[in-house]
This record gives structure tokens, C-alpha cells and sequence, in this order.
């Protein structure tokens, strides 16, 4: 039987504000990633976000981001290595003694936005952030883009990476995401989007928007959580994978 | 033998600015108060000074303060219990992930500057602070103004405390620091400030403003860092602890 | 014919982060009080919000804030008055900047949360801010709980102040709000708020929750914008007002 | 007779945190380019800054920068132009609120770091800034990198432009700076430097790294304030520009 994890970006509200629907999609995935204060989160919604995981029985993980609250970590900074380093160490430290103080385990690290993206291309701070996670949490899985330098990189120093694919972006030949200033970059239809995933996870690829095909590894799904159609999606996606005979679960058992 | 402790705030610097003599202070102390972010302190000079710490054989603890960059922390904010064991939960998290990267080992936590002087009072916020320690790192000591609520919330939840005194401060009869808007708050005299220090060790008392003597346990003594005269301070102090055979060194293995 | 002002907190998003219903509420009130970056807003937020405002005919004022976005702005801190005059000038000239980008005037200065609650009892602190905005706009009316401290300092330098009374909210003997912790504190029934609202404008006087009358003036009611009945409570006021023959318009034609 | 303005950084100080000589500085300074606390400075700071410069005569800009304190405005940011346009526009309206508080006039706006930087390439961004600080203060001149984008924009809109050359610094024959990783990139010796200052306000050109002389109008000079040896190079320059009979005066009355 084929498995997945779905993961989904959480626990992104600050102070008096609310972001994402947070208990209604923590039901339907198997690994949140939690934002760590950066880019988004705050020490009580770290809190509350591990116990909702916890009640779930959701894998957790830390979700590090740009030191950029005001752009929501999705604007590029031009950091050093060793600045990507320190402040993914950091990150992940903080909500780790939430878990730590709940009893639970960290599971899994994903970097955010920005980072994310730079992390995919960029040798060097691919393996800052690898380094960062080996150093705080050595048997935690680090989630990157499938394929991307962030996979390589984790790989290179010993952690066990989850790749990450997208069932809602259009994928380009060279295994990158489609840029969403293009047309057709995000699939709007869930039905589309699910049956992406399901060829990704079954078939091992995806047909990119050259109309070839591109192989790739699909250990989990992101799920997004913030938009007011995320929780109609989410369903498709749980059903479409049923119906396929696909497990979900998070990829801790199913890599290692 | 007697023995003591010298602790003293550390890792203050943040981005470009600079504070602090920590390369010299580091050689005469036996802990070190890591700032965390909040009220000073960013990534990078946790690491750094975690590494300093270290390779000067000093304890390692964690200094969390309000988030309060501009005020440095010293400024008194209302903050429920709640929000007080969330932003300890946090601080230490963040601090302890930098001494799990270097291999170390995280021994205590102090409060600072208004955070310190309102869990010095306040027990509700003395209990909450008292639980985020103890449940992030129970073997963690946790440093507060002897004989204050800190103290005893402490050991209500099963902490060690290592109660602090205050060599170059002068005491009131209730046991609480002079103000500092009052004459004679601050000894200034660092001969004067190493024999209070002394007395405080040896005899277990300190005479108070009033011309009263106060008992009080020493089992730590805050040495300044961040002013032109610091050095010198802790020199003087050191000379006088030597000259009355009193050994410095982390409390850990004096409480426990 | 009675006249009075109705003003919202606006501007308050910050952001990915949306809060409040600004452009339907913008549509019934006569003058915003819009954040200033501190404890809500960015620069984005208020220009829009700027915008919104001239488009609705609604008078433009600053709302400054404690430097605290986490806790937006209701946590009191234990600041100068030479750090709240500070603040307030700093905050005053950012709006401003944006309403005369836009070519519009900025008509008065509001202040938020724990800092209005502070000036309103703190003699200090309320000179502080009056002097702020004497300096910077001293045509600006300055917003302040009626009959409190700020409403004196203001009038003291030179300012016209404009006395703001809550139509939502139980009044003490000794002219303060009920604090929210006490039963009764916050009226939740948009009609008998309404019918609150409307005595204090016509017959200069609430009755306080110790069954006594208390005199006040009204110069203009807060509205509030982040609740969902929030447009209820809008138009039900305002429907009370029009019964009532009184007329909605900013402040500043009425007090001078 | 020529003449030259001297512009210097100021009020880069934060919170407890010191940084630069200001006040000594300031007195052989004719123009004084204040943070506005977005990558340094804070409200107090900002008055302070703005009433040393009037005490020592010194013409008052705005020195506006990208949101980022704990990287000191000098990490490059993806900021889209709007969002360029709307943080110039606040902290121009920050600095300006204090001017206005003493009574004194904002003649210019340099922007700080990597927004300078990305300025004097980006026509986009460019053009935001100069439509910011002429729709906020259209008297004001903009300061920018000699022959850049920013010159360009600040002319189409109809702002007045200052011309900035840099005494320490090579140039390469495009006209950019050398880059700070290449050796010669920052010229050490004060004599040096000074000449090169001089050469660039008499003959209207300099010598670049390639060795070819590059053709450029030498408005304002910049000077540094946050080194050791920012006096002692300062001083230099002042005598350099006196015995080549150049006077040093802000940049407005030559200008206009």
C-alpha cells in the first residue's frame, strides 16, 4: 500500500492576529509545521499549536523563517550561511521546548517562504540550515522541494530528508515550481490538484508545463491552510488519495 | 572552603551594535547570563557567546527578558502568568538549542532586569516562570533575588534556586534592593562592594540601609559587565574572595 | 440641533496579518483613528487606510500606541513621560507624512489602548503626550477620555481637546470606565448602548453602575470596528442618533 | 570659490545600544542624514540627533531604510517599489515630526545601505523613493550615489538631486562603487582619500580601478562616523578641502 504525508503550515497568528483555520485543518493532515516567531507565530501560539497537534495526533515540526514579521517571511533577504544558520538554530530551539515542555517530540523541520525558496537553490545555505537541524535535532527529518539543493544538502550530512511536493503548482522541466506571475501556475480546480498528487505519488512524476514528464520523489504533500477554499481541498486531496488505496501518515515511519 | 558563584550578564550585543566586555568579563566569572533576543541578543551572539562561555569553562544559563528591545527590558510591562511561563518557554528553548549545537550543557536560568524584579514580587509570575524552567530543563538551577518569591516558587516546584546577591547594591530592612533613585543605592567603591560581598558569604548577613542586619543565603553574586569600571569590579571582588580563601565556582555542584 | 462625532480605531491590520472591517465601517463613522505602526499598522496599512478615509469624508487622525505589537498595545509599560512624548511625536509624523502625500489634513491625534488608559490618570504622561501634539500639529484636536487627565493636559498647552465618552461601556462614580473584569462592564445590547450614547450627548450625563448621575461631556463616541457585531452596533447607534435629531460630523467644526 | 557638502550618518544609536561619535563628528559636518528606526535608530534618539544638528548648524535630512534592525538596513530585501514608496514616505515623516517639533527644517533624504544600493541600480525603486520624498516634502533635495538611477528619478519627478561621491572608496570605470570584497575597494589612507576628494569637486572626475578616469558632479562627500578613525578622517578631509581653497556648506544654496 503507497503512503504520504500531508503537511501543512501552522500556527501562523500573532498576538490579536488570527491567521489560517488551524483546527479545522489540523483534522485532515498528518505533520504540521509550526512558524517559530520569525516570519509568523508567537511563544502562546507555538504553545497552543503543539497541544492542538498533540490532540490530533499530528507529527510536529518547526518552521523557520526570514526574520521578517512585517512581509510574512516571503520576501528575499540577502543573508549569509552563516546567518541562515543561527537563526534556524534559534527557531528550531524555541519550539522545541514547547514540545519539550508538552511531553511530545519534534519530528520534522521546513523551512519557510523565502528561505525555502533560497534553501532549494543555494548549495551553501541549504547546507547552513542542514548543519542547523543536524546540530539541534540530528533525528529530525528535514522537508525540502523535491530534488531541490535543500534535499542534497540534508542527505550530504546525515539527516533524512522528506521530499516535498506541491499537488496545487505547475511544475517546470528543470524541476522547479512554475513562477506564479505565469498562467497556470497554481491549479485552482482541488480535482486537478488531487489527481497531481496521486500520479505523483504512484507514478513517481509529474507532467511539467513543456508537456514532458519529470520524474520526482513525493515523501509528503503541502497542504495549504490560509485561504478560505484550503479546507475544500484538503478533502479532495484525503479523498482522491483514498480512493487510490493511499495512506497518509507522517513520513517519519515510512523513510527511515 | 566557602565557595561562590560570580555570574553575570552576557550576550547583550545585538546586530551591529556592540555591548559589553564579554571577552574579558568571561576570564573572572564562573556562569554566564545569555541574553535571548527579547530584550537583547540575536542568533548570531548566542552562538558566540555560548562558544565563549565554553572555552572559558563558565556555566552556561539562560537570561530571558520582556520583549523589549528598545527598553532593553527594564521597563515594567503587565504581563499575565501565562504570557511570562510562554516567552521563559520560548527564551530558553532558543538559547538551549545553541548549547545542544556546541555540545554543551545548559545548567541555569535568570530573569532579567524588570522581568527579575517583578518575579521577585509577584508570585503568580514567580510560579509561571518557575514552571517554564522546570519544564524545559528540570536540572536547570533557577538564579532570583534571595529570599524573594522567585526563590520560592522555585523550590515549590521541585528547581533548585540559587538565591543572588548583590555585592555594589544596598539592602532595605525587608530585604528588597535599594531604589536606585535614593542615596547610597549603589556602592560605588569597589572595596567597600567586595567586603558587603564577602559578609554576605561568610556571615550569611548583610547590614541594611536602616543600620539593621539582614540574613540572607548567598549562593550567588551578580557581577556587572556593561560598564567602564566593570572590569576592575570584579577584580577587586575576586582579590577580596581570595584573600578570605573563598573558592569561586558555578553553584551547580554547591546546591545539589 | 445636537451634534456629535462617532470615531473608530482603524488601520490596525499589519501585513499578511487583516483586522477590522474598515471599509464598512468607514462608511458610518465621521472621524478614524488610524494606528500608527507601534501596536498595529505598517506603512501600507495606513496609507490605504489614509485613502479610505478622504474617499468617505471621514476626518483623518493618528492613533499612537505603546511599541508593542505583540500585545497590541494593551499591555501597560512603565515608560517616561520624555519616552511617551517621544513615541508620540514619532507616530503623529508618520500618518502625517502619508495624509499629506495624499493631500489631506490631519484634524486629531487619538491615543491607544494602555497608553490612552495611562494619560487619562497620569499627569505626567498626559503633559507628555499634549506637548507632542502641540509640537507637531497644534491644530489637532486631541481625543481623550472625557473629564480625565488628558483632556486637562491638552487644554492647559494650548490645544482644543475633544471629550470621548463609550456608549458600550459602564461608568464609575468617579468618572472611570467599569473595569472589564466586573459584571456589567461591557453593554452588549446595541439598543440600550444606543440609548446611553444619546443621553450622554443630549442631557450631559450617564448614569454610573452606583445608580448615580454622572455630568460628562460628550464631544465624540467611540465606535468599535474589530467585533463581528460591530456593524450591528454601528447602525443601531446611529439609527438612535438620527431619532434623536442629532447630527454625526467630526469634532472640529463643533468645538471651535 | 567651490564648495562641497559633507554628509554624515547620524543617529544610529538604539535603545541602550550606542553607535557612532555624533557629537563630535557633528561639528565638522555640514549636512547630517538621520536614521529614521527602521535600521537603526528610535524616537529618542531622533530628537536628540535633530537638536545636536541645529546646535552645530548643520543642515537636518531623513535617512530612511529597510526594515531591518538586527542587519543594520545593509541586507537586501525584495521590496516591491509600492512598498519602497510607503516605508520612505513613513520614516521621512518620523524625521520630520521631530524638525518640526524644534522648529527646524528637513532639507534632504539619503537613503541608508542595501536601499541605497538597490536604488541607484533599480529605476523602479528608484522611482518610488523619489516620488515619496517629493510628494512629502517636495523642497527636499535627494541625496544619491553620483550618476545613478536615483539622480534620475529625483530629476524626472522634479526634485533637486545631490550628487554623492565617496573619498575612501574606488570606483569601477561603470561608475559603481568597487566592490568591498576586491582589494583597494575602501581606500585607508586619509591622504589618499582626501585627494581624491578634492580631485573629484575640482576637476569633476576620478580615477578608477581600471585606470581610466570616470567623468562625475561631486554634490556632497560622504564621510563616515561609526569607525575608530572617523575623526582623524574627517579632519583630514576638512584640510585637504581648505587648502585647495573649497568651502564645506550644505548642498542647498549651491543647488537652486
Amino acid at each position: 500500500m503507497n503512503r504520504i504525508d500531508l503537511n501543512c503550515d501552522m500556527g501562523e497568528s500573532f498576538g490579536a492576529y488570527r491567521l489560517g483555520q488551524d483546527e479545522i485543518i489540523m483534522k485532515h493532515i498528518s505533520s504540521a509545521n509550526i512558524a517559530c516567531g520569525f516570519h509568523a507565530g508567537d511563544p502562546g501560539t507555538i504553545r497552543r499549536t503543539v497541544q492542538l497537534a498533540m490532540s490530533c495526533g499530528v507529527a510536529i515540526g518547526a518552521h523557520p523563517g526570514l526574520p521578517d514579521l512585517a512581509g510574512f517571511g516571503r520576501r528575499r533577504m540577502e543573508i549569509a550561511p552563516r546567518e541562515a544558520f543561527e537563526m534556524t538554530v534559534y527557531q528550531i530551539g524555541a519550539v522545541q521546548a514547547f514540545v519539550r515542555a508538552e511531553g511530545a517530540t519534534l519530528t520534522h523541520v521546513k523551512p519557510h517562504g523565502a528561505l525555502y525558496n533560497m534553501a532549494a537553490q543555494d548549495e551553501a545555505l541549504a547546507e547552513a540550515i542542514a548543519e542547523a537541524v543536524y546540530k539541534v535535532e540530528g533525528n529530525a527529518l528535514l522537508y525540502g522541494l523535491a530534488g531541490s539543493a535543500l534535499i542534497r544538502a540534508a542527505e550530504k550530512i546525515g539527516l533524512t530528508a522528506a521530499q516535498e511536493v506541491f499537488a496545487d503548482r505547475s511544475y517546470e522541466a528543470d524541476g522547479t515550481l512554475t513562477h506564479r506571475s505565469l498562467p497556470g501556475a497554481v491549479i485552482a480546480d482541488s480535482a486537478v490538484a488531487a489527481s497531481q498528487a496521486v500520479d505523483m505519488i504512484v507514478k513517481g512524476q509529474v507532467m511539467t508545463r513543456q508537456g514532458t514528464p519529470l520524474a520526482l520523489q513525493a515523501d509528503t504533500v503541502c497542504v495549504h491552510g490560509d485561504t478560505p477554499e484550503a479546507v475544500k481541498h484538503v478533502l479532495a486531496l484525503r479523498e482522491a488519495l483514498s480512493k487510490a488505496a493511499i495512506g497518509v501518515q507522517p513520513p517519519g515511519k515510512l523513510l527511515r
